[in-house]
């Protein structure tokens, strides 16, 4: 199981979240309490918009715990729209390649979850990418792969109907098999104005995924907060971090959240 | 442009050939005459044949000459059948699994040279691996894809054959896009037993191969080996090691290579 | 906190220990049931011996539990005496030099444990280190450092001897500081031939160390090892492993223990 | 050899002076025309600042050429006074506390030369660190060590007369073991606000260094760099970056060139 984090709002600099709250997502990755994965050690990856026309990458095979140079870059680099990820596999090969997020020109990918029987169906599916997309294939997940089918299915254009589309192609894929039930996920997706949340499981339960707490909740928990974070800031976790664990939103099973122009919303995932 | 060896005879601490001769595989990498690519500082690998049922395999991305643990394993491991890649490329990213040698259960593979245009093919070529050998690719690079096409055409039955078919295999992707001219490669495969070395070019001329004197020239210039060498050597190289490059026999452009039972055969490779 | 193990007996397979075993070294590093230092993810090293003169030595900063490296490696090296060691850390750089074992000549030595306040004395226990010995420090670890005390008071000469003056040296310093009780640690120690062990803790409490059934024992209770394991066979650990973790025997606080010609001595340890 | 650059001036993207400009310093590390050192493949560093306390520090022992975060860091990082520093060792490991800049609060140091025979006076230079200082050693190049003498003696009060103690202790601390010329250099360092270089060596020849032209031949060899230089701009180089190579002024051997307030001085260094 991978754990991750998304954040739109004011600039920060990115330790803001990732290293500074309690049960940050590093503090996390070391001492994960599951029983599955108690260990986010191999690798992690951030991505950050700035004035640049495509997002920044830093993604290493080191765990995020004793990398000098991850504290560094979250300590100088400031990003009003970021993403971080920390991943534990038994599955696909430890490489940089391997690490989310993924990129495509402007957009970022992150997710947590997997495919159900992944190799019985990934010469399948890697063939339905379009030759578009397919040279921007570096590595070997199910995840890098599951953001090109969304992208050859028009996630530039309309990320809901892509991803759904992708959630049935995988679905279907795996039906060939005999696989009954083949996704469990949650997706970080952003275009550098949008970002985007799913929680989705093929037998209606996906792993957990969290928004923060309206502004005016957050400005009550963290008075010390009101000036860094402005006007508006969001922020979605795969597992509640900070102080205020019980103020985080659940975002219910097998639904989306679309967090655009300071709004947030949530709606149902039916693909 | 890579750079490999591969060894067969009489078992030897590795190091005797990749670290000892002058103008050795490692410094060849630092120090590199030719002007295309003047390092080979994108990973190395070793694979290695012992009493265990498979080959060991050992591959970093780091520079082969400042990877203090490749200097060790090499003055402590014997074998009597090895190879030995050192990698440079401006394509296919840096991560171990880009590294040679390539290892399908007892078979291991490396490959100097390149597909011309590949990422036009790529996509085409994967989908003709059978699912059998598809999961054990797990990088990017134009050679694991030729070693799994081999493997899928009959590697494990009869190697000239199956090389031959993937040549023309890849020559006809190539075509489909307008590419005349695909293939360009020096070959090193073994399954444990044999040594194959193969070089082609798709227009006539491949990357140089070069074969070790024979034993009577080497015991005239290497007095000193004889009792290191035993009965029978053979070595294959990209380019000359050591301190007689000029007494190593250059195998011919399509041509193939076969040391086996302590004979060596070289013979046409027309595919 | 780290954990080591060290064998020495028949020759076998280093991955005999280091991953077969339930409980092993490498799932201890992983799923640490310790609350201090939940995992063992800072780098890892091996050390072993053969009919090399100097032992071979292969230390990485990845995590051990995804270095697909060290499965092969161990999977492929047969020794009659070898340590391992996976490394936590808050303190002392993440790098290949501060990893566990160190070696000089034919000597390895690995630790677990710490000198309380380091930092204090770290330049002062520098200078005691004898120039013939100096150069071979490569790293900025504790560990590193008492070896090389230990090896500058005649470690090569006489073991016990050594060892003790360097805790007396460790302790001495730390008293100018201020610390009262500065040593807690166990030690593993060969030269080829023979292994040391050390339990102490300047408070009368060190780390734990166990030494394996002796070999009656272990052959009631291991069956099949019988042949694999030949006369004589010990191993040291940090924390037992395997399926009869309860045979185990406990090394007392301020004690060690010799492994030397198929014989095993504990005696105390007052430095 | 190793190589690096120092940039004050106009905010700019770190790829401007880095990977963009032909013959840039990383074009340099992989086609080195050097004989003695070809290949600048044992790790990079970069520092900068910005307007946190202190600058930020991105160091890795991978080749500079074949790291992707290397890339995306340097077009996405501005900066009005960075460091860049590609290695190339055959003496100290490949660490990246061993890749420049050194780091202590608000200042940066880079190092291009040696000390001759460090070897035989690094434990007596060692000795020679304030103890306020030596915690923050983290490698084992005689470049650190040079900037913590340097610190020792007054660094952050008067940078040359610090340099000029810490040259001459060095040179001390080698006659004693009858080494005549002890040390070759050059030197980069910054505090935030000015920017020193330093060319020495104790044979009255350092190796280069290089100012770039001023501000109205800058403007006029490239137009187009106008609007992105500002009103000043000013970078010291081991070796002449980009297009007009002959342009750039040679520092003479044994001075120094200070760059404060858009002045740029070069006065002797006669430590």
């Amino acid at each position: 199981m991978c754990r991750w984090l998304a954040y739109t709002g004011a600039p920060i600099l990115m330790e803001e979240l990732i290293f500074k709250p309690k049960d940050n997502l590093i503090q996390q990755s070391l001492h994960s309490k599951s029983p599955r994965t108690p260990t986010n050690g191999d690798g992690f990856g951030l991505g950050w918009y700035d004035k640049q026309p495509y997002p920044g990458l830093f993604r290493s095979i080191r765990p995020a715990w004793n990398d000098s140079n991850l504290r560094d870059l979250t300590s100088h680099i400031e990003s009003h729209l970021f993403m971080a990820h920390v991943r534990a596999t038994s599955l696909a090969t430890i490489q940089e390649t391997n690490c989310h997020p993924f990129r495509y020109k402007n957009w970022l990918f992150v997710h947590n979850g997997q495919i159900a029987n992944f190799g019985q169906i990934h010469q399948a599916l890697l063939a339905k990418v379009s030759s578009k997309y397919f040279e921007n294939i570096l590595g070997s997940t199910d995840s890098e792969l599951m953001f090109h089918l969304a992208l050859t299915f028009g996630l530039e254009n309309d990320v809901p109907a892509a991803i759904s589309e992708m959630v049935r192609t995988v679905e279907a894929a795996g039906k060939e098999k005999g696989v009954a039930e083949s996704l469990w996920m949650t997706l970080g997706i952003s275009d550098g104005e949008s970002l985007w949340g799913f929680r989705y499981g093929s037998n209606g339960i996906g792993p957990t995924l969290y928004v923060s707490p309206d502004m005016v909740e957050l400005r009550r928990l963290n008075p010390d907060l009101t000036g860094k974070l402005g006007d508006f800031a969001a922020c979605l976790v795969s597992e509640p971090i900070g102080n205020y664990q019980d103020s985080w939103h659940a975002i219910a099973d097998n639904s989306k959240i679309i967090i655009h122009n300071q709004r947030v919303e949530v709606s149902d995932f039916k693909p």
